[in-house]
């Protein structure tokens, strides 16, 4: 796709991003409606879908054909990565969303044939938009964000999840043991931020496809490496526990994955 | 002392504060100087030891008899609560600071014959300063806060120190599971903001006592329990594994160490 258009789409998107934004702080004038998805910690609120409803007409309006994966609407039919596919998490920390009324995202991304084509992550209390893409590079708002530094786990915070940190899963306690600190902040939109900006190492939990799409296009795009945890390529139409790191720290936590 | 006189002082430390706030951006825009403490988890930089002279100076130009406990220059000289103490945490959540240049705090406290008086938290990026004490009430900048809503674990997300909970100590698991969601985030200060807001319904970690002395003080004028973790009164001048949560949750979490 040419620079120009993308440049139109990222344009676009921003916008749309602030109408979700104006319509949370709406909705959050009032009480919530909660209701639980799979169990007491899998939850989804009135908000998560008036978000999505708003951004699927929007993308429905934009790009007619494109396919949508979506966090509350995914009946599991889009079966190929074929074409324009896009991913969508309305609200990212639905936890946080509801506990603390910050540390939640809202998320966007855009593949076409499975390539990572544009990126958006929302930080909706700090009001940041992180966004781009290979073609256009990555940035926080109007500002180019540098490659992050290529340190080593040692000497970097590593986010991971809650759940396989405490069930020991996948070596989380080694991973972090052998780190300067482990940090649970409970979106994967603002733990992915803490990597795009060099403040965390990298981020390891397990995650859908509308959780990691949009990161994986922009962290990919400066240098960090997107992979499952033992280093294999991504499925975009399946759950993986998802390792983003460093190129260091990412061969150090592949490595322990090892038998 | 009369309310009149704890406004001024709290009028003067906040000055203070910003004060070191504008030093350590200052100190930030070069290189830090990192030094091991215990060893390399336990990190001091130039900025910690030069925002403690600076608080330390103040305090002695205020309050020259005062004891002062300061986490830089702590030789244990304090052996008593008598009179006038205060305690400083010159730069709360060190490896945050040298590692995401955010999430971290200055916090300060007073304490007259060991009841407390007065606490400051600055949670420096935000430049917010979340103060008062039993006289003046729980303020954010020029905001009442009110008293956070008597959660229970189940309902609330918990803040935890990763150490104990990757350990497995003090039941860190099963607090884990029970609550809505765990956290970490680094820092004791940011923490228990969390805790003040309501956006946490408690926090556990081992602290020493400029941890935790200006935490005591806001917290339980908002109603928020704070004792050892097996439900103790703390001693001010001892390391203490800290618990502070709302009554409920308190209640849950000092059963779970019962043998």
């Amino acid at each position: 796709m040419e620079t120009a258009t993308l440049q139109e789409i990222d344009t676009t998107v921003k916008a749309w991003l602030q109408e979700a934004r104006t319509l949370v702080y709406q909705c959050m004038q009032n009480d919530l409606t909660v209701e639980q998805k799979t169990g007491r910690l899998d939850l989804v609120t009135n908000v998560d879908k008036q978000v999505e409803q708003l951004l699927r007409g929007k993308i429905k309006t934009l790009m007619p054909t494109a396919k949508i994966i979506g966090e509350e609407n995914d009946h599991g039919q889009i079966k190929s990565m074929v074409g324009a596919v896009w991913f969508i998490d309305p609200i990212d920390g639905t936890m946080n969303f509801i506990k603390q009324r910050d540390d939640f995202a809202i998320m966007l991304a855009l593949y076409i044939d499975n390539q990572p084509i544009l990126g958006w992550i929302m930080d909706v209390t700090k009001n940041h938009i992180y966004h781009g893409g290979p073609q256009l590079g990555v940035w926080r708002d109007d500002e180019k964000l540098p490659v992050p530094a290529d340190i080593t786990l040692n000497d970097g915070l590593i986010e991971l999840s809650a759940s396989r940190l405490v069930a020991n899963e996948m070596h989380f306690e080694e991973i972090a043991k052998m780190s300067s600190g482990v940090r649970i902040i409970g979106s994967a939109g603002i733990s992915f931020i803490k990597v795009l900006e060099g403040k965390a190492v990298g981020y390891a939990s397990k995650m859908k496809p509308w959780d990691f799409a949009a990161a994986k296009v922009l962290l990919e795009t400066n240098k960090i490496l997107v992979t499952t945890i033992d280093g294999k390529e991504i499925d975009m139409l399946l759950s993986s526990t998802v390792l983003s790191a460093t190129a260091s720290a990412h061969m150090q936590i592949v490595q322990l994955q090892q038998p």
